[in-house]
């Protein structure tokens, strides 16, 4: 018999991930507070809940995909309060990237509860979400992550154990922040080569094969005409926007806040990215966050 | 018959280079200001010369690895004066770290006098010049960078013709400004992660398998304990020292407010570099430059 | 008849300022978790309560010194909840350095109830609370601000009106961000003219009369022998420690995040005091903030 | 007897410069390479000289306020080398803004023969031009300081002697480098502020009287609307353009490479200029450089 999944937040991620599970064999009970959401869920095979409380009964897995901690903890603690209705055997699983303080908090209450409950937020973006091919960074027992495998294969490619509750986040922010960091560096080093009379493609060669090598310059070249493929090579049109990275900087900015922890290449490319966002008579939030390129025009 | 070599500058790095040559069947004029050096030359089967003129009588190649642009200006212009002296046949390669104004002079001087010169510095280290692994990073005319391979392959791995002259420095610098970008950023988001309870070593795998992927990570990790066989696992100790990166980190902001370009990471690399080389009772200069992660303990 | 002050936070600085006010004839009800800070309390003329409801009882301000917005809002609203116990007529004015958000929650929960509240946190250090010369940074309606001065005034030399409720930490995160900026500033440039020659004292007084004036240079050199009387010139030892200016840095930029404003020059100020504090094997969080002239040494 | 003053560079600076000098009775040949500016020296009272040799010839004093260092190099040693042909008597006075380095240069070869020279960059802008209230930052030996100071009293208001040759440029690199911290720092700190509800005028005021305290902030406030009479009140037009500070920046981050100075807040406000000065389809190098502001809102 197949097993049944509650899904909460059916957006550009959760919809094509629930519609994932629906061809893998599960039962999906969908819930959302926009209809047209829900209702691009009932067209790929979910049922709609009525409610919350709805949603979750019968559940094997519960997951969640929502926009930020606040509406995580209202779902699962303040609002909804899931902790106390889900049946002792699910498996919680918040795809949502939030803060990890907001993950610990709740990792915690489910503990309390002996409910199984893990971070797991994914990097992809849409297209990763589409094809299945999702990397999720989880928090939470060992034991609790192999279990998630049994759903979370059939979204992604990679699954990580990154530690106990909220690693996962922590895991996601650490390493948005330093493609930051690499992005606007490699960028910066392109411009400087290029102000110096090098060609980009020549240039970008070299530190391929050099010391400089980093996932921006080989997978996503931000310079225009470098490489195909990319969104340097569209406008830079679709890709991860400026601000998604944004919130993910943010969230780091967080944790270094909570943790007191120096971060001063983080710090800058949160205020570069910032700043970049807002220039007058422009609106780059939502381009590619490889856009930055054009800063250092 | 051997094809003659006149080289300046047998230090650490020049030393060695000049022995595989003479590996290579070269006949190696050799001159250095250090009698040590010369005489560590000789013992390698290279000829000493009294002076500069010496050394490069009939010389076809003239090489030089030479600790800074005027010391380079001196014996190709200003001093020596080997561009008045040298065969017009004779293909001369500047292998010094220098500014690139300097390249581009040197390089500019030649010309008038229809000398054939490019520059080439190294990237690879004490090692790759024992090891004849370097890479060239060439600047100047495509035919004599192709001519001059005939003497670099013996000392290299890699052969790249970045662009004019003075282009083999800016890719060096521009190559090396993004490393150390990625590097510190690298050490902030392994203690970040460290400081909210992951584990370095697993947060380490995550990021390789993920868009923080760079070469500080992958070749390099700066976290004790993660890698095996890199300085981090020895204290800090071998490798590309603090200072050398501050030398590179110098030039590319030299490049940089030469070209009136934007570079803030790399700005802030340098500076981070200066503050943690000079800690107040410590001697950082010395140490390898992925120890920078001790400055976010 | 002298009217009643609740006074919850009896520590270096809360203990002068409720001394202040029994020196100028006010009935005063100390509050406080530490015996020690109670018994000095007592000593000075308070009335020590034994639990917060105790203390309020028939209190016409309730003024609080507390360390974090946690423990503030614990008080008056999770915790204790003095806003339920309060009388009607009672003013309250939370001197505590906390994140905005917190006193602005205290505040509308306040409204809510119809109690008067304010924000006021200080700046003048413990000399400051000393001395009664203090500058209160308020936050609130601007009748209750001025009502509020019947108290302060008797605590503080300069009583501003920011803004509405949290206003005033708002215009403390501010000031003591520009102060850090400053202060990083002052020494850099200072640093920078000695290492090319210059005497610090000489290269002071010019930028005192020039455009590179501001409150460090003039009121806090921190230059050692340059000025008397300022931390410099006893080895940093008190003033102003670093880590409260890394607390104040640490709200700055938690204020930054939530309104996702830039804060480029702020933010390096906040890491390079992260790093700086923790130095190796220095104990640098205890020194006077201006002690940041050694790290440029 | 009226002395006489050879004077190079005319332009919007010199010009009015040496009109103040015909005022106070001295007899001033001029030379510049545009006619445009002879032209209006002459209309102001001075000789036009054809050439540098003529310009000098029994002069007293030798003024120079050019654009750039290789100029006045030119200018003195390696072009018309005037210090080979003026009077042993004469004392030369550089009022460009060049590289400490230039400035040494000079001092040093005129010292080799015997002759006295200063450098004295100026800070007033070109107002300060015309109401002869500029600042002199002088470098040279004291008593050729004072011997300056029976023309520069008649162009200025405040003449500083900063130490040996050179560290005039110094302290004004010192000094705006600074100016630059502190303008981007209050330009953030007031954006933070409005961000958060407060009224820029109410927190500016807060500040004023805080340790925020500041030339940007109290004599110069960037944010529109808060103070009168300055570029932010009329669009950021006249003042001290960006394009200006850009160049003082540069100059203060040659003398940093140079002496291996730290200054992360100093090259960060470099950078932040230099992004904000080519932002894409804006023209802001020629506005006021308080106009930074608007890289905030």
């Amino acid at each position: 018999m197949a097993k049944k999944v509650a899904f909460f937040g059916l957006g550009n991620m959760g919809g094509p991930m629930a519609a994932n599970l629906i061809k893998a064999g599960f039962e999906v009970c969908a819930f959302d507070l926009v209809p047209a959401s829900v209702q691009k869920a009932v067209e790929d095979g979910c049922t709609a809940a009525a409610n919350e409380k709805e949603a979750i009964a019968g559940a094997d897995f519960v997951i969640s995909m929502l926009p930020n901690g606040a509406i995580a903890e209202a779902l699962y603690i303040d609002g909804a309060g899931l902790l106390d209705l889900v049946e002792p055997s699910a498996l919680l699983i918040d795809c949502s990237t939030v803060a990890a303080s907001s993950s610990r908090r709740i990792g915690e209450e489910a503990k309390n509860r002996n409910i199984r409950a893990i971070d797991a937020p994914v990097s992809g973006g849409v297209a990763g979400a589409e094809g299945a091919t999702l990397a999720f960074m989880c928090g939470g027992e060992a034991t609790d992550v192999e279990a998630a495998k049994e759903v979370l294969k059939h979204m992604g490619a990679n699954i990580f154990h990154a530690g106990p509750a909220g690693a996962g986040q922590v895991a996601k922010a650490c390493n948005n922040m330093l493609l930051a960091v690499h992005m606007i560096g490699t960028a910066e080093a392109l411009q400087l080569g290029v102000d110096n009379g090098l060609d980009p493609k020549a240039l970008s060669e070299i530190m391929l094969k050099s010391s400089g090598c980093n996932w921006s310059l080989e997978k996503y070249n931000p310079y225009p005409g470098v490489m195909e493929g990319v969104p340097a090579s569209r406008e830079y049109s679709g890709g991860f926007m400026v601000k998604l990275m944004q919130k993910d900087l943010g969230l780091a900015m967080e944790a270094a806040l909570a943790s007191k922890s120096a971060t001063p290449m983080g710090a800058l490319a949160n205020n570069l990215y910032n700043l970049y966002a807002t220039m007058s008579d422009e609106d780059n939030a939502d381009l590619d966050f490889s856009s930055i390129q054009r800063f250092f025009d």
